[in-house]
């Protein structure tokens, strides 16, 4: 038996993102364990913490129950769905996640590609490259951003910091979510109310709203406007949202997020008026070692006993 | 003899620019004169007005001479460094600019082409359409906007306008101009400075400030930076920005203004990592609608005598 406590993961990449405090336990590494149910069998006695990408692996009642060491359940991101947090807290386990480590990030790139397809980058550039310019002088005037409408669907953490990021230049600003807040910007009365209020919808929804984003909403958004996603594919219906693309029935698409992920090359090829990324908006320098930083922290916490950060309590 | 007073042009556009205005003047449509000089001779004694772009025709101290009914030079844009406003206040003519019309869009432009290469929306996008993150996974990380230094060179209404837009996203914001300002924002020492320590440099300088970005400032602003343009061509040495782009000295080049408008296919070719446009950062319809507004004011004002919008005073 070691002399460490140990440490149950799931993914190769949580040994990265345990850092430093990786050394202080042995680790259980269920990817290369051939019966899980074995390992933990054996080695459950000695585990005092798990981490967890919050969401793909669930850690349910049953497998809490073949721990009576655990300590601490700490999910690197900001979801814990597949925790069962009322499982836990029952067998004296705290759940932490890592609190708000890239919700402004995340709002910068909603913002990138709504400016990208607003200002025309990407047709904008081919304009010149393939010298339509010098052939036919300048491009058609396009809408100014200060006249654009910005529906925002979901003013959460990521929302919010979007129409923050909006406010000085000066286009108007609306959000939905299913409970009212004290904020500036006004409220429609719903997902299909606000996209044909706007110009541009922000789907910056919870992961969960599944098909909120469907073919009514799509088509209010309509020829002249712009859908972007930043939150989880699930939430859009995105065969009608290619579908209307295609068609021309929606202006354009900037999308970090898919149904699949990776998504395949083939499902976009011939869709016109996108501007695509690899699920990438929460994914810098930055953003990852404060996701390190407070994994690593909420690790010793399960050794030491000190404060918990970002406890989650229900 | 015409009833209707005169209004002289240079270019066929400027028809639209006056707008409705233009029913109650002849036009003295410059381009269709075989013989200016004759045209001015017959028809001098009745222009009360001349629309100008402000900086391609010289409205000069001769030409003002030789129309003594002239009562306003209009010019419909920001620049008027074609007109000898000396000469047409001696004359007791009024010289009159469209005012701030478009620097916000301007303003919009330069960060949404700052945005686009700073989250490398184009390579993004071709890493999901070309089928890479299916093939090879995640793209690496990359650095977070409000990690990025940016670098105004020249803080005037759009400089300005810039930086008040850059605020909510947590970045830092330096300037460098010729004169200090009260403004929150730090003001390096030079050019040279301001690109050492600048992550993205936003070249807002006036447009006659020629070459003020030359070879050192690019390679001050380095491989890992990147260089906007929204201001004039020239202000950029382009020979020197395509070698370092080529190079891999200089990270990228957001551009909308070229040493030659409009720029060749050919030249930008095989040079990496670039965003451009075609000299249509101001060019939204609600700009066009504010100048033309402006223009149509000021021609009425030459024959009804109210109050000149944006007069120049020297």
């Amino acid at each position: 038996m070691s002399a460490k406590p140990g440490l149950l993961m799931f993914y190769p990449y949580m040994v990265h993102m345990a850092g430093e405090a990786a050394e202080r336990f042995e680790l259980v590494k269920a990817w290369e364990e051939p019966d899980l149910d074995a390992a933990i069998a054996a080695k459950g006695a000695s585990i005092v913490a798990i981490l967890t990408t919050g969401q793909d692996h669930p850690i349910d009642a049953a497998l809490i129950g073949r721990l009576p060491a655990l300590k601490v359940i700490v999910a690197v991101g900001s979801g814990y769905a597949g925790v069962d947090v009322a499982a836990a807290r029952a067998h004296g386990v705290t759940v932490a996640n890592a609190g708000d480590t890239h919700s402004g990030d995340v709002a910068d790139h909603a913002i990138g590609l709504a400016f990208g397809l607003i200002q025309q980058l990407f047709p904008g550039h081919a304009y010149v490259r393939e010298g339509t310019w010098a052939e036919k002088g300048f491009p058609p005037h396009r809408r100014a951003l200060s006249a654009e409408r910005f529906g925002i669907l979901g003013l959460g953490l990521i929302g919010k910091a979007i129409a923050e990021r909006l406010v000085p230049f000066g286009c108007e600003i609306g959000w939905w979510g299913p409970n009212d807040k004290q904020v500036p910007w006004r409220r429609h009365d719903s997902p299909l109310a606000l996209a044909q209020w706007c110009t541009t919808l922000m789907v910056a929804a919870r992961g969960d709203s599944l098909g909120l984003v469907d073919r009514a909403v799509i088509d209010a958004v309509g020829p002249d406007g712009h859908i972007i996603n930043i939150s989880r594919g699930g939430v859009i219906d995105e065969d009608a949202l290619i579908e209307a693309l295609c068609a021309g029935r929606l202006g354009g698409a900037g999308l970090d997020v898919f149904h699949d992920e990776p998504t395949s090359a083939d499902r976009w090829r011939d869709v016109p008026n996108t501007i695509l990324s690899a699920h990438m908006a929460g994914q810098t320098v930055e953003a990852m070692a404060r996701l390190r930083s407070a994994a690593a922290r909420n690790l010793l916490t399960a050794l030491d006993g000190g404060a918990v950060v970002n406890e989650i309590m229900a």
